[in-house]
């Protein structure tokens, strides 16, 4: 048997320390498994003192994780520390330097510098893995790293942030308000004190934006992300969206455009019938549409310091069972000198079907306006509905629905202002994009 | 740039002239990926003057693919032929025997005879590569045997069959009878003209004991696994299970049980609001429930020449990435001499629910006799109901379903003889199992 792999955690968060109790307790069958022990010979976290349910005998402790990733006798500085700057990436650039491996949940500091970091692995000839970094347990990153190699990818997407799809789903099978929702998650702490990181959609383009890199072997591009979260989604949109047979989800997408690479975060109406839209609660899934393969779809919990820990642990076992030096798996799936320059489809041109909900005045000939200004920007309807579970009376505020068949968004922004310049509009349209799986 | 790597076919077919193209198509984009080109430089197949879509330049001809693994001058020999005994399985040995990393399609071969080639992989210190020989595409055994590391699953089932699933997915869709569906996939080339392969459960069973391999660390036992095909399904069933909330699909389900580990392959009644439910036509899907993870689903083709060749291709890239001589990844997730003995819980001790089917006589008290059957076994009923799609009129057969909560094979098959000692039972009862995914 090879000799044992060392490694040093730094962070002993819900994630840092279940992993630490899963590696001793399943020492002897990862052995087994790797062809080697793997140790956990130095941790670091910012509470010495704090009981975190495992025996630290054996484990040397820094007070500071760049000392411990400058210093410390380790094989693999595994950095769980999070957050784009600080600590976190001078550690991690700090162990790379030094020619360790390294691995990390930290999407944040990927999103930011991942093509620096993937550069400096290269350069070093070591292995940067960061599985947990993206849609938790699910094992995205080796898809499209391992599995898709030779496969071009034509588009990306997925439910990357279960605490948006359980406020979603919450209000879809209990009819309860985003308010109530968001309350009710974070009580049950699926939700932060502070939820606009969530709920808005930054976290899901972090991950969207790996996800982008790894898909089209262009340069991470987190900033340049269309970005809506979800806190307008009203009860009537999820109502009105099951009568159309579409459920709401905050999807991230990523596809291949004419004009460049669009990637877009934003409250989307997929098909009931789609596998993706039976994604319920905090479970995440990503899609991954390619030439050769077609397409995968991939279902798991996205958070959980198991979940997590489990994505972790996996990328420790990938490199227990390589040799130092052997591996030639580029970072972010090729060689990060070869990435390149991420090209911008801007949103104006994004083309795909839209639901438009429309509050008006009960007049005469709005219908008619409403239909005119759609054929005046060459929008094609679906269908126009009025809404059916609400009760019209004569002289009372009017709900009107409109379904598109596939349109360019810029087109669509211009048949609305035309439709504001009318008059009849009580209060903001909502515009909500349509995404169509493969399957569906 | 390293050495180009150096592979041999053998095997032509539609999975393997696919592969060339790929292969050829993609030469610098693969070679950016992994860090060397690619390149065939042997082929066997058994008509060497077809025509097959690529130019053999540069590639040296077999007639006998055992040839080819002996003496061709290639770092890897790709196995596409099939059938478990024979040429592939001569060639893979002697290829195996030589030091050459071996990545294979062949299902039949792993489920009649993998451990003893892992063994012999491992002992030359050689890779045996096989993510297309289970549900095609879908990167089930990088799952298992990578990312899953230090997980124990409890439970992997999966839809591994697009033949049986696009005759379910038609007969309920279409309402059309078994052999109508069947006829219309054999049209379509999604069945061949004998059939019985799939349609009967085989082959979800040789793909089904390697994933069993994969979760539970037990040696692969191909033969010791309960089998029932999709033949006897009528649309009946179908409707049935629609109207109590169900959708019928052939599963293979493996978990450990007190009693050992249960294989099984037989038509399952799934909740109609869980994802797997949702996989329709020929489309494939695997669950693996972990302990540590918690479930994962992986849904995609599960069959077809692209999607095969892709899986090929993410084998052959792994290698390609690889060092010779330099990885340790256990063929079969743990190294073959460490694979404990398989001990099989028999089908009588299976728990879970059932649902029962039968046609009875119009007589008083056959309802209460068939309720008074079930309790004296301890089966409790989450149902009791006549088939309500059918014009009931009196004197003539009726219809009885049952639904039973979670109870044991052997109970149910005793209240079932007991039921038939009665005398109203017309024909024989259908008796579907109920399996639930863990998001249902």
């Amino acid at each position: 048997m090879a000799d044992a792999l060392k490694i040093g955690i730094a962070g002993l968060g819900t994630v840092g320390a279940s992993l630490v109790r899963i590696l001793q307790q399943r020492r002897n069958e990862l052995a087994v498994s790797c062809g080697r022990t793997i140790d956990v010979v130095a941790v670091s976290a910012r509470d010495r003192m704090r009981d975190r349910g495992f025996d630290m005998t054996g484990m040397m402790w820094f007070d500071n994780p760049i000392a411990m990733a400058e210093t410390a006798d380790i094989d693999v500085f595994v950095e769980l520390m999070g957050g784009a700057e600080g600590a976190a990436s001078d550690a991690v650039r700090a162990a790379l330097n030094r020619g360790l491996h390294v691995v990390t949940a930290n999407k944040a500091l990927l999103a930011r510098d991942g093509v620096n970091l993937a550069a400096l692995a290269e350069e070093k000839g070591v292995l940067l893995n960061y599985e947990a970094a993206v849609a938790g347990g699910i094992p995205v990153i080796k898809a499209l790293r391992e599995s898709l190699t030779g496969n071009t990818v034509s588009r990306v997407y997925g439910i990357m942030n279960g605490t948006c799809n359980y406020i979603l789903t919450k209000m879809e099978k209990e009819g309860l308000s985003f308010e109530a929702c968001l309350k009710e998650a974070q009580r049950l702490g699926y939700a932060e004190a502070d939820p606009a990181f969530d709920i808005e959609g930054n976290d899901t383009a972090h991950k969207l934006s790996i996800l982008t890199t790894l898909a089209f072997g262009s340069q991470i591009a987190a900033d340049d992300i269309y970005l809506e979260g979800i806190t307008n989604i009203s009860i009537e949109d999820i109502h009105a969206a099951a009568e159309l047979g579409y459920r709401i989800k905050l999807l991230g997408v990523a596809q291949r455009t004419e004009t460049g690479i669009e990637q877009r975060v934003h409250p989307t109406m997929v098909p009931l019938a789609s596998v993706i839209a039976q994604v319920d609660g905090v479970t995440n899934a990503v899609a991954i549409e390619s030439d050769i393969l077609g397409e995968l779809l991939m279902v798991g919990p996205g958070a959980g310091g198991n979940a997590t820990a489990s994505a972790v642990l996996g990328d420790i076992a990938d490199i227990a069972k390589s040799r130092p030096g052997a591996q030639l798996v580029p970072v972010l799936g090729r060689p990060a000198r070869t990435l390149e320059p991420y090209r911008r489809a801007q949103i104006q041109s994004h083309e795909g079907g839209y639901f438009i909900r429309l509050t008006v005045e009960d007049r005469t000939g709005v219908f008619a306006s409403i239909a005119t200004r759609m054929a005046e920007n060459r929008i094609s309807l679906e269908s126009i509905v009025q809404h059916s579970k609400q009760q019209v009376e004569a002289g009372k505020p009017q709900t009107i629905i409109l379904v598109t068949h596939a349109t360019r968004e810029d087109s669509v922004r211009k048949a609305i202002d035309a439709i504001k310049g009318e008059g009849y509009l009580i209060g903001e349209p909502q515009v909500i994009r349509i995404e169509r799986p493969k399957d569906a």
